[in-house]
Order: C-alpha cells, then sequence, then structure tokens
C-alpha cells in the first residue's frame, strides 16, 4: 500500500508560520498531529466523507472539521439552500424572516427549548449561559466538570493557561466527572451562592478517555439544581444533534434550563444556537449578546435545512450504527495483532486507545500510519462519524487499519 | 411622496416574540428605532445600496448592516470568490490555503502588521488581545475608553449591564475620551500594572456625538504605552479599512502594537483578523483561542478578494467624498428649514443630530420620516457610507430628507 508524502503542506506551513502565529493555531494547529510529518496541514477541497489536501492526497475523513461536519462536506440540500439565500442577501440590515422559521423549528423539534437565540461560536453560548444564570439568580459561581472544554474565553481555560489572571475564574469551581456527589458537597459549602452548573452530556476530555454519565447521574443533577435554584446549562456544542435531534438531554434523560448547540447544526456554516425554558426568556431578553454578524441569512437557511436533512435520515441513529460497524470491525482487527483496542465515548463520536501501550507512542503511530494511507485519525482527540460515511468507505478504512496494525507490529515487535 | 407601512415586518414580528426573546436581540433589536411603527424589522433580500424589506418596500441603506456591507450587497468579485471556494470546501479538517494568502496579504497590506490571526467576531479578538496583553506583560489592568463599545463580553460592558459580577471588570480602568492626561495619571496611580490600552480609533458611542482624536492624542497616547511597556491595542472593528487600507492608525498617524479588524474586513462574510507586530507573535502563539469555524475558507477568500477590492477603488477615498457630497446637501437642506444639523465623526461614518432640538424628539421623527420614504436613517447610532452608493442615491436621498424636514417643520413648527 502506498503511503502519502507531504511537500506542498511544508511549504504552505513554512510560508505561513512567516505571517501567522504558529503557523496554524488553535485546535487545527498541527503541534498534537505526532508524528507532524505523517500528516497534512492545508485542506484543498473535500465531497462527501473525504477531503483532499493540497498535495492531491485523498482522506476518508473521521475529523470532520473536529465536528461541524455531519450530513456531508458540500451535501447538497443544505449548499443549495444556503446558495439560494445568499441570492438574496445574507448580512444585511434588518434580522432576515429565515431567522423566525429558523427558531420555530428549534422550539419544534427540542423538547426543553421554548425560545432560540443565535451567534456565531459555540463559546459565545457557554459565555452567554452563565451571564443568563447569573442575572437569573444574583449569584456569582458557576460549577463545571474539570477537563471539560466549553471554549476559550478566560474563565472557561483551566487555571495555568497563558493569558488568564485569578479574577477570571474567581467564582469558577471545578468538579469531578459523573460525581454528583461532589456537586452536592460544593452546594452545601457555597449555600445560595451557585448560580449554574455546566457540562457536556458526556466528558469528552483530549488525551484522554471519554466518559460516559454513570447511571442516574444526570437525573441527580437535574434534582439538585432544582433544589437548590441553581441553571442547569448543556454544552451541546460538540455532542447536540448526534445521539436525539431533540438534544443530547433526550437521549440521556433529563431537562436542561438552557442548551447550547453549534458545531453539527449548519454543517459547517457558522452560526451557533441557545435554546432555553420559558423562566429565563425575559432573563435573555435583558442580558445584551450581540455581534457583527450574528444575523447573517446564509448560515441559518443552512441550518434549517440541515436539521430538516437530519431528522428525516434519522442522522443520530445512522452515525450511531456506522460507527458500530467501523469500531466492531477496528477492535477485532486490533485483537488479530495482539493490541487491545479500547473505545471510549459513543460508537458516532469514539475516542480510541490501545490500552497495552501506555505510552501512547505506538497507538500514535498507528493513527498516523493509517493517515499516510488515506485514513484521517488522530490520536488524542475523539472523532467523529458522519451520515455520509459510506459501507465502501468502511470498508477502506478496515483495511488500512489492519496494514498500519501489520506496519506498527513490524516495529515494535511485542516489546511495548 | 408615498410613506411605507410594515404589515408583514409587524406579523413577523409578533411570531418572533414567541420564540426569540426579545423577538430580535442585540444590536438589531427594534427597541432604539424610534417611532418603532416607522421601521422595517426585517430584511428580504438586497443588492448594491439597497435593500427591500419583507413589505417589498425600497430602502437605500445608510446602516450598510452596521457596518459590515463596504463594497454594496452581493458584490460581484466578492461573491464569486466566495462561491469558489465553497465549491471546493469551507469548514472542512485541516486549514485552507487561502488562510497563508490572506495572512501575506494582510501583513503586506498593514504596515503595523507582522502577522495575523483569524477569528468570528470582532469581540472575540478584543477579548484575545487583553489575553494577550496580560500574558505579555504579566499584568492585568486594563485602560479603556468610558462609552467605549469593544464587544459583550463581561469585562467590555459598563458596569451595571446585566448578567455581570464585580470580578469581570476589577481591573478594568475607563478613563475619558481624548483625555491623555487621565492616562498618565492612571498610569502613575498603577506603575507597572497596566497591561493595555484599547480604544477604537476615534470615539463612536451610541446615542451621542462622535469624537475624533484631538491634535497629538494619539502619539501621545503611543508615546505613554512605549515608555511604560503597555500593549496599545486599536479597535478598528467598525472604522477599518473605512480611512486607509493599512488600518485607521496610518491616517491618525501612530503605531499599535495590535489590531482588530471585522465588519468590513469581507463585505459581510463572517470573519474577523487580529494583527500585530514581531515582538508579540510568541506571545499569540502560546495563549489558545480558537472557535469551531475559525479555518471556514469561504470567509477568507472573500475577505481577500474584499481587500483587494477596497484597494484597487480606493474604498477609503470614495466613501469620503461620497459622505462629504451626502452631508454637506443634507445641511445646507436642514439650514433651510431653520435646523442646525450637526455632523460629528468622519463623513463615511457620520453621527447626526439637529442642535436645536434638545430632547432628540424632533431628530428621531425627521429619521422615521426618511426611512418611511426609503433612506433607513437610525437616530441613535452612527451612519455608514458604502463604496455602492451612486450620486443618483444621494440625489434621491437628498429630496427625500427635503421632504422629511418639510413634514417634520409642519408638525414641530418652530416651538421644539
Amino acid at each position: 500500500m502506498e503511503t502519502f508524502d507531504y511537500p506542498k503542506s511544508r511549504d504552505l506551513f513554512t510560508r505561513a508560520a512567516k505571517v501567522v502565529p504558529c503557523g496554524i493555531y488553535g485546535h487545527f494547529s498541527p503541534a498534537p498531529l505526532v508524528p507532524p510529518e505523517s500528516y497534512p496541514f492545508y485542506t484543498a477541497r473535500a465531497a462527501g466523507s473525504r477531503f483532499w489536501d493540497v498535495d492531491g492526497n485523498e482522506f476518508i475523513d473521521y475529523m470532520c472539521a473536529y465536528g461541524p461536519m455531519i450530513t456531508g462536506y458540500n451535501r447538497e440540500e443544505v449548499d443549495q439552500a444556503a446558495m439560494d439565500q445568499l441570492k438574496r442577501g445574507n448580512c444585511t440590515t434588518g434580522a432576515p424572516e429565515v431567522m423566525v422559521d429558523l427558531a420555530e423549528y428549534l422550539v419544534d423539534l427540542i423538547p426543553s427549548a421554548d425560545w432560540a437565540f443565535f451567534a456565531k461560536n459555540g463559546g459565545d453560548l457557554t459565555d452567554y449561559a452563565t451571564m443568563i444564570a447569573r442575572d437569573a439568580t444574583g449569584r456569582k459561581k458557576i460549577v463545571m466538570i474539570g477537563g471539560g472544554y466549553h471554549g476559550v474565553a478566560s474563565w472557561m481555560q483551566a487555571p495555568g493557561h497563558h493569558g488568564l489572571i485569578e479574577e477570571d475564574y474567581a467564582h469558577i469551581i471545578r468538579i469531578p466527572w459523573n460525581d454528583a456527589d461532589a456537586f452536592e458537597q460544593v452546594i452545601g459549602r457555597y449555600p445560595d451562592q451557585i448560580a449554574g452548573f455546566i457540562a457536556t452530556p458526556y466528558h469528552v476530555p483530549a488525551f484522554a478517555d471519554n466518559e460516559l454519565p454513570a447511571e442516574g447521574y444526570w437525573q441527580r443533577i437535574e434534582t439538585l439544581c432544582r433544589k437548590n435554584g441553581i441553571v442547569l446549562i448543556v454544552d451541546d456544542i460538540r455532542h447536540g444533534f448526534r445521539f436525539d435531534m431533540g438534544g443530547s438531554c433526550e437521549y440521556f434523560g433529563f431537562k436542561p434550563d438552557l442548551i447550547c448547540f453549534c458545531k453539527a447544526l449548519a454543517n459547517g456554516y457558522p452560526i451557533s444556537a441557545l435554546v432555553g425554558n420559558q423562566s429565563l426568556k425575559d432573563v435573555v431578553a435583558r442580558v445584551f449578546y450581540t455581534g457583527s454578524y450574528w444575523f447573517s441569512a446564509v448560515p441559518m437557511a443552512a441550518a434549517l435545512a440541515n436539521l430538516k436533512l437530519m431528522k428525516e435520515i434519522d442522522a443520530p441513529r445512522k452515525i450511531l450504527e456506522t460507527g458500530n460497524r467501523l469500531l466492531d470491525g477496528m477492535v477485532d482487527i486490533a485483537k488479530g495483532y495482539g493490541y487491545d483496542l479500547k473505545v471510549t465515548g459513543a460508537p458516532s463520536m469514539p475516542y480510541l486507545r490501545i490500552t497495552n501501550d501506555p505510552s501512547l507512542m505506538l497507538h500514535q503511530d498507528w493513527c498516523a500510519e493509517c493517515t499516510k494511507r488515506g485514513v484521517y485519525f488522530t490520536s488524542h482527540h475523539n472523532w467523529f462519524i458522519s451520515t455520509a460515511h459510506t459501507d465502501r468507505d468502511i470498508e477502506q478504512t478496515l483495511a488500512i487499519v489492519d496494514e498500519a496494525f501489520k506496519v506498527v507490529k513490524a516495529q515494535y515487535g511485542d516489546s511495548f
């Protein structure tokens, strides 16, 4: 099997490094892609489940733009709705009609939603949700999960990160995931001081196994929030529309006060949505929040088309089935080579790790060997399955997975 | 002259109010549009300098989406570049090649820029700029201008706004505009504690006259920043590319460390850009900041095309000339009716007020009478002139301005 080389990616990165800090910053930074020489850095085009890098190499994509792609790159139904809207107008003076249509659709679709509010980033909304919680309760403290990621505002980043001052997180309390007792203790320690609790539907730390909610966890969190007047915020930015079209809380069986959606909402068009219950509508009305492009019509038209499409094809079920087929095959192949490939999180956005490789070196090399052969895997972050991944994609993926295990087995032998 | 009615806008707003807090929130909220019955709330389509509301009424647009539209709605050169990129891919795994092209172009275009960093909102970057300043200096305090607007993060909003806690702005110091003495005093009061100074190139408060920098103001601010190791941040989100293609600091003659661009950058496509000098490049590299759609190729392709277009047609000069022609005509017409129409700010983004109307009631009514006849004016916010505003637009505008003055004169007489 041929392996890829990336001379044009390297040349571009050399140019980029002169005019962009890090060359590429943020979550697209090549830094966590190891070994970096095995990865392409720049994408030239994309279609369906695949992208082509600037060197012309073709990849079956299991990162899906780190989440936004859910129904396939350049999905016709979504792009057509976006283009039709673009011809009429995008970012104009006055809100677009489609904003009302989209809000009505979300309120119909999502049992916990009595209203909707649109922004651009997921982090816009996790930040706004905490402001809403504080205004609604007259309290300061926000409880979140240690290792949880809600964006890049200074209060969200873990202490120790660059650019923060201690006042940013003076009222942020981190507790372990799946530990409702810890939440109860914090409530006891700070009576009538906790404005909100924020967490993802299940825990998706980078560089570590993902963790589903323990039996009864969310129900206890919900009860504690209700009993103590704490605003329950779900960060459904990464998970949203992958488990249930009504929000991941429906899948896990609880009722939040606020849900933040983003990534999969519009299949990559830039929009995020906060939805919430009636009791907070007046609070949202008085907490000022806005942005230059937040009323743009094109991403709203795309979101509406993509939501209808996801609902019609039952996207959550489809990606779960595809994920299961892929992962069952991969775990079997790994076993044949003596490797225990551990899958955590949901099969539609799995995190993988080879357990008999405590250093992760072999796992990283294996991901890289897959990538060099046309299956884009990262070693440190959960993957994403889209509805565009076909049976043929899975077959090709499993063949490459097998070959990559053969290569690392030859390289590492049994001595890892 | 016929006046407009807005039954479909009202019906849509009634629907919206059920599913969206405020019906329309943020800076597009109808709340400051008085009297509200004179204004359309929803836009159906737009082209060039004009938009059509959902009732089919046609407006010459002097708000330009509150700034993003600079080269005309649906400007062919920009939309074509965006569409060409969309066909290849938008939000994909891996950064796009055009990101490097855009960064190189900005670094060439802007004398103060040694690098560029892209995000989605203006507020993303004013927030990030303060994190960079804090990390670069190891200091906490940020000095800004009272009444200045830099976005909606909790530290940016004035104390008293909903959703804030005092820790958010514990290290934010507000000083009056055009008062370098006040800055010097603050530096004396907090020696080695000030991380950054942030301001717009000139002061654009809402509901109040805009104020250009006093002679020597920026030069003194720059000197004080240099002398005291303070990071000088220009919020060029609203002003950028309207005064000088190299940034408004070139027009006003000073050198900032960081410049935040947004609105006019891509003629409405959602992108913002932070540029800065070499000394901060490594700091930016280590302060983590990212977002779901920040590497999308389409807005980058649009920005590149729009920047080239603005440069080619000398957009800053063109909008200044158009603004002067419009405002000279309006001031003359006002005078004929006995009104002193005061223009503040630059002619390309003017703020208007009738000075012999201290209550602003007559001014509001006059703006509304213009709007009802097809010239969209707001009474509380600076306007924007685009390169798409034609001589015919100005002629039609002046005819409507005249008619509207006639109407308010008949209504108010000389007793205002």
